[in-house]
């Protein structure tokens, strides 16, 4: 282990940082003014950005190598629900001042990971010392066919409305470091904080989507509002059937002994699942490509004229919700 | 006067993030989940990011659009320093909880005027809140002409040393800021703080430098440091002479008043001028550059074998020097 103070930014770059440069030579490991990306033609560009904030959106005692993957992968999350493929971030790190090599250290190695997984290389950043809590920003860029990127304003009325994996994992894992989860065995507290600590970002399947799908979004701020988005968007309405939203078998304990945690899963955020639309005649296109990426993929709902969200029980009937989203402030 | 707290999340991009972007269609009014850029064929695009932390780049009390045009230039100044076009920038705002929308209204306007002054947009980003100091990013995107950026490395032996603009003021400027300035008449020390505040990224000299300059580099981390980075990454030694340094009347006045100042002035960083090496027999060329774009750029030294960076008294002896440049931890 090794306690000791940050090294100075020129050695913390040169030790921890310049390494994750090396598979983009137009990084130039770090050594000038600015990252040279070599444009594709008949690509497009997507680019975005996202801050993690100690304190906020991670805790001081966070494992380092956690942070880091969350970090780059609600990055690549927003990617995928654009379809585009995974090429380059460029990394901000603004480091409170009391933490050590190891942080840093286990910081990178995280990112290392992440970056084998996903297929992409640190072009460029910032590293800067703060007297607050660490703050952390990803810009992630990647690649689409040109224009055909997935928008949120692209559904049209009788779509099906379609969502990857399981949805309120992330909600409920936060709910349970937060200690406002009913008490259940560790495995199920386990995996809901894995899925809260650990998104994966269906970059593959994202870009799959593609002349499949007629509007994407990942679910970041909770799926209730972020269906709203993409309604709002497409100057549509949708409607979701609440019993068919797929649960992990967790989520499943957690609301049979408190129902009332199903607000919680419809509103609470932090699932980086792609949610889309499709015109049902294309599921079994959809499925097969689910398969490939070993996801599964369900069919929730509907889009239709008209405007807002409504979450239908079994009878057809709206349920009411308390929250409709998570806000940053 | 506004000085209600800061609206909601949603809000405060609808009514001052959003507008930022009209000028650039791929940002889609922040709408969607990321930007979509694009590509130019025969043009890399040049990628860089920098941070800004109230309490150590900047002071609470500092004026916002100030503050959101030193973020956006220290980006520029960057892409200039490349030979890049600036074209698109992603924002991160980490928010202190003490601001007030007033605050965020003034900044949206640096942004928007300066957006004018340099041709850029806003295409995307991040907002969040945070229980520390604000801390702000941007990552800015540029076009160059394929495989044609400025570098570090580019510089050969027997190139002569360029610079634009004065060197020293933004340093001096902070000295002022921070007291420990020597006391002299009120405008040379509004305009040494102006400088430090509102550094001017040379931009379009900086593109007129491609095919012309062998290596390039901004001044931000001082004139002696930056100097070494190209030294370093070229594999030469450079030297400077002292007396063709050149300075503002502003900084001339103080030096006359502390002759010691001038490590403040070699050292001192946040000069964003560019500093370029190229052969002599271009000077004709660079000069007739220089004049159409109002800016002044003078010959200070010269770069040949060997490493390290020397600064030459009128007599060509070495002046050795305390500071090297300037580290942020």
């Amino acid at each position: 282990m090794n306690n000791r103070p940050l090294p100075s930014e020129f050695e913390l770059i040169a030790r921890y940082l310049a390494p994750l440069t090396k598979g983009f030579k137009g990084a130039f490991g770090l050594t000038d003014d600015a990252a040279v990306l070599q444009s594709r033609p008949g690509f497009d560009i997507v680019a975005t950005a996202d801050a993690l904030v100690e304190g906020v959106h991670f805790l001081k005692d966070d494992l380092p190598a956690s942070i880091a993957k969350k970090l780059l992968r609600v990055n690549l999350s927003d990617l995928a629900a654009m379809g585009a493929t995974p090429h380059l971030y460029l990394l901000t790190l603004a480091l409170s001042k009391e933490l050590e090599e190891d942080w840093i250290a286990d910081f990178a190695k995280g990112l290392a990971e992440d970056q084998k997984i996903y297929g992409v290389h640190l072009a460029g950043g910032d590293t800067v010392a703060t007297p607050g809590p660490t703050t952390l920003t990803v810009t992630a860029l990647g690649h689409v066919p040109a224009g055909k990127a997935l928008r949120r304003s692209g559904a049209r009325a009788g779509d099906a409305v379609y969502v990857t994996g399981t949805i309120g994992d992330g909600a409920l894992g936060l709910a349970v470091l937060q200690g406002s989860a009913p008490d259940l065995p560790g495995p199920a507290r386990e995996h809901l904080v894995t899925r809260y600590r650990l998104p994966e970002p269906r970059t593959g399947f994202g870009e799959g989507l593609i002349g499949i799908a007629h509007a994407a979004i990942d679910v970041s701020d909770g799926l209730i509002a972020d269906l709203g988005h993409v309604a709002e968007q497409s100057d549509l309405s949708a409607s979701i059937e609440a019993a068919r939203i797929p649960l992990s078998e967790a989520a499943t304990a957690f609301l049979a002994k408190d129902p009332g945690l199903l607000s919680t899963v419809l509103a609470g955020g932090d699932d980086y699942e792609l949610l889309f639309t499709a015109d049902a005649a294309k599921e079994g296109e959809i499925m097969a490509l689910a398969k490939r990426h070993n996801l599964q993929v369900t069919h929730i709902g509907a889009t239709g004229k008209g405007e807002g969200v409504r979450v239908l029980d079994p009878e057809g009937s709206p349920i009411s919700l308390e929250r409709q989203g998570y806000r940053h402030f």
